[in-house]
């Protein structure tokens, strides 16, 4: 095992600096599921695919600072064992092999969680979590953790944007999202509480998934808001992130009693929508004007194919929930502060500067809110909730930003939530597509589904990448 | 910090014996709620009611074992902040100062949490589970820690019957029980997926009660089974247990989007039921002929002060009940076996001989349930749920007894889950009374509720315990 120096030290910023174009139709990691011709004929194997990981990791890390730790070893042994199942002709599934990164805030046997924390420096939970534990079922490869901003709440974090180190990766998955980004690694573990997947997904160029929630168990995840957390996962390509979403509903189902996310062990074949809804969400006003016209550029593209973009001007449902999502932020915040109170009071028990300024933030909120006001901000969820249902029955998905724009010049702020929340409130899937670049830099495309049809969502977000690209007529 | 050697070494059964006769009409320790005008005027404190506690494990622990370690300095120091707040006259609230165990499932900040494996021996959580931070927060001193059976799965542990120690305390919370049976602790902390509140609790002479599924914060203790893990509390005293139990529900509420267990914060008046229901549970065919007299007595008690007591032979209701809390033993272990395949399977990685015989029978049944047969599982158990809130128009509560007998001679079986399991299954309160005795052993008289009226059925429970011990007319 290769322990990196953590906590990462605070270096300048971009000591290494690293500036790439990003070119949505040439990522820089070809898609794992793809190899498995190669791995069958032996023309590639799991184990050379890991070693040019560890070379991006070594080359790409010193400025994109993406991993706590990389358990070179462990992962080697882990894919000779791979190696051999597919040589046999035999390998467990798509995702034996495939090299995954987890978030330091995923409880793993055999390296420690941090979760950015001083309190946690060291710390071994001694199991793997659910999902963990799946993907070593499936015969991936677990490569090492990722940077998370303090306990998936503070908005800072050493990983830097692949794209261009001055930028943030996002957060709080900001090394999950970065090392997909990279190239390091095909999967990676996050989760979403707020915007903790969809936002740092769109601004490194990683595909990325937030499924139903409790689709993907999240036992072993350290809870922050119960009724928001979700598993996020994110992928080098919508295949393998699909593969190694559904190896994980697969092995050890979703939380309980939810069966787990259905849906076909391959990616589903991509499927052109009836229609699609447009939302600006309510982070439109913030947009700057070339990401706007490169998200009114996609969905023209949508139209040009033949499929219909309503939005908020041209039907009253849209505008309905427009109105709502744009209502969510608010009372949103309620819910998290009601929810976070344990376990985020019980670090701070530790000391106060023994966490940082958003935690005490939220805990000074949670302090505040009352029964009444939690009650009343589930009930404008719930609402929320049913009217995208009310739309099932005319549109296939729906179709918005990431973010605001590509990553920002920051480094203490992780990037506004107000395109990726919203659809957390929903609880239904989302999917970061980075097919979008505004100067050069990645920007995400967000095709976001009804709740439990995470394998419909995933059909209409591989049309919409064909689409987007321009590979389909 | 008193570290009490562990593993507790595999000591000969009886090194140090213990039999005391059990008389549930005198306990072995005073309510520390009663206690509350002598904290006030000065003749009693909380720390001289702590250092009374000490004396009693230093005399019973050697026999009892109840506890894994005890923290008598920090202790200590909580019991003399909680002096200074009574003799300020600004006690924050009814268990300020309470003495309180916790089950080593259950995280505690400072103190190791070790779920009786060996994969966990010196493990530290580093925060406190949210039943234990809301416990601090009104004031309570934690005490130590008590032996759990291994991962509250497995069927033995050190911890002995207070009122016999060649007889199980039963289990899972094996220490939590006898640690309030034997006057150790006002207060213990428990967990319930199974039997392992109610069971323990009749056995042990302990007051004990499993609340509504999801009304007690179940964050930090290390889950199970996510859809019947429930918190248990025991009690010296009814009032003491619910005192406990609200103290929890203010402080950190319910698992969201539960605002947690409602009613008053010192026990609600004993209130005299309309009717009640007499369940022999799947139970009564292994009962021996004087707990079954004995549950009889109690039985005419309640007819004898008025209250009728209608059971399956008089209405087709509660033999339609019967009948469907007969069947879930045998549907409850597909749900616990698909449910708890993670975490075991992860301890299970440590290596077959890290974990007991009884983690591996339920993974390996796990391992053949399918998702047809869980499903119909949850819907039996949606079935009877039904059917127990369909008797709310007629009844106040059910009486059955809480196991099916005293307290069984063997140091690794914890006896049978048959009267305590199917309730569990309901998902709405039960609480344990222990107000019977055969044979100078305890015997709970076991009072269920419906599902988030846990203080009406502390209500009902008050009331049958004054009719049992004739304390009423």
């Amino acid at each position: 095992m290769t322990d990196l120096p953590w906590p990462v030290p605070a270096l300048p910023h971009d000591l290494v600096a690293r500036k790439l174009p990003y070119d949505p139709a040439t990522p820089l990691l070809a898609p794992y599921t793809a190899c498995a011709a190669a791995f069958r004929d032996g023309q590639d194997s799991p184990r050379a695919f890991l070693e040019r990981r560890l070379e991006t990791i070594e080359q790409a890390d010193p400025a994109v600072r993406a991993f706590v730790l990389v358990d070179a070893n462990g992962a080697r042994k882990a894919a000779d064992a791979s190696n051999a199942r597919w040589k046999a002709g035999a390998p467990i599934g798509p995702v034996d092999g495939m090299p995954v990164a987890v978030k330091d805030m995923i409880e793993t046997r055999d390296l420690p969680t941090q979760m950015n924390s001083p309190i946690y420096v060291g710390w071994h939970p001694n199991r793997d979590a659910a999902a963990v534990w799946a993907l070593r079922q499936a015969g991936a490869v677990i490569l090492g953790k990722t940077v998370t901003t303090e306990f998936a709440v503070s908005n800072s974090g050493p990983t830097r944007n692949p794209y261009d180190s001055t930028r943030t990766p996002g957060g709080s998955s900001s090394g999950s999202a970065a090392a997909v980004g990279a190239g390091m690694a095909s999967l990676a573990l996050g989760t979403q509480t707020q915007a903790s997947t969809i936002r740092p997904g769109g601004y490194c160029g990683a595909y990325a998934m937030k499924p139903s929630i409790d689709a993907l168990h999240t036992g072993g995840v350290t809870p922050l808001a119960l009724t928001q957390d979700h598993l996020g996962v994110f992928g080098a390509s919508l295949e393998d992130m699909w593969a190694g979403a559904r190896a994980i509903a697969r092995h050890v189902g979703g939380n309980p009693p939810h069966l787990g996310m259905a849906g076909p062990d391959q990616a589903p074949p991509p499927a052109r929508p009836r229609a699609l809804a447009r939302l600006d969400m309510q982070g439109w006003g913030e947009t700057d004007g070339i990401s706007r016209a490169a998200f009114d550029a996609a969905c023209d593209r949508v139209a040009n194919a033949g499929v219909a973009v309503a939005d908020r001007r041209s039907h009253a449902g849209i505008a309905a929930l427009e109105t709502m999502l744009a209502d969510a932020n608010d009372y949103s915040y309620d819910i998290l502060a009601w929810e976070t109170k344990w376990p985020l009071s019980s670090y701070r028990d530790h000391g106060a500067d023994m966490v940082g300024k958003r935690i005490h933030e939220l805990l000074a909120h949670g302090a505040k809110i009352t029964a009444d006001t939690y009650t009343a901000a589930l009930a404008r969820r719930t609402a929320l909730r049913n009217q995208v249902e009310s739309l099932a029955g005319e549109f296939d998905g729906f179709l918005a930003l990431c973010s605001s724009g590509p990553a920002i010049v920051h480094h203490d702020y992780t990037g506004s939530r107000s395109y990726a929340l919203p659809w957390t409130m929903v609880a239904a899937p989302a999917f970061a597509l980075p097919l979008l670049a505004v100067e050069e830099l990645p920007l995400g495309l967000q095709l976001c589904g009804f709740r439990d049809r995470d394998a419909e969502a995933c059909a209409v977000a591989g049309w919409l990448r064909d689409t987007v690209l321009g590979r389909v007529a």
